[in-house]
């Protein structure tokens, strides 16, 4: 994983929660929704069938184990995860949190409302307890 | 997978490709991408980590030989792969060929344009090379 960087807007948007044997796992910085985001830190990804079959079960074990984390610190009502990948072609996975109640549903987050940026401490207060329920340092 | 029946939208808004060992395989009747739709056929499906460890992997597979092949067949620019159901519950993938020229692109494909039903003919020159290369009778 020595040749492998993070996409900028990647880290231009989101903060680091820490890794996981395949993937970076990461907060996206909207805080309509709780959203992370798993980036396999293999470089040159770009689709989900470009992974070998060893790294594709791994990332959905790691799918698995941070979906089910976001659900319990959460307590959404629903998961959304989709790989995309139109705008940054980086492979990455979204796990998002979603509520009957959210700025966007029933539709999926994407171009659905403005960014809100988190404030100071409320990010904190979600990654917190998602890293202990995950499981990283 | 006697208990199973395909959600009724589902049902009204697809044509069906075949059944691989777990899901069927579905067209989803949008002429505006090539859009495939795998569906666990296993009652009371929700969210991707309802499936057990076994499931789950079996389903990776499916949704690889499935994209693989769309891809094959529309040499397309990028995959969309997600499972979302915030509208239709019932757990099932979707699988989108995405185009730089097509109607949304960059955007998701969700709430993007008016669905365009296939025209006669149309559908079947779609799914004839996709049951082959997919490997359904």
């Amino acid at each position: 994983m020595a040749n492998w960087r993070l996409h900028p807007q990647l880290d231009r948007d989101t903060a680091n929660l820490g890794d996981l044997p395949l993937s970076r796992v990461l907060v996206n910085n909207d805080a309509n929704y709780p959203w992370l985001i798993l980036v396999p830190r293999k470089p040159d990804l770009v689709e989900l069938i470009d992974l070998d079959e060893a790294a594709q079960a791994q990332l959905m074990t790691e799918v698995t184990r941070v979906a089910r984390a976001l659900r319990e610190v959460t307590a959404c009502h629903k998961l959304n995860i989709a790989a995309l990948g139109n705008a940054v072609p980086q492979l990455h996975v979204h796990i998002i949190a979603r509520f009957r109640h959210d700025a966007a549903w029933p539709n999926p987050v994407w171009n659905a409302v403005a960014r809100r940026v988190y404030r100071r401490g409320e990010l904190e207060r979600l990654i917190t307890p998602l890293r202990a329920s995950i499981g990283l340092a």
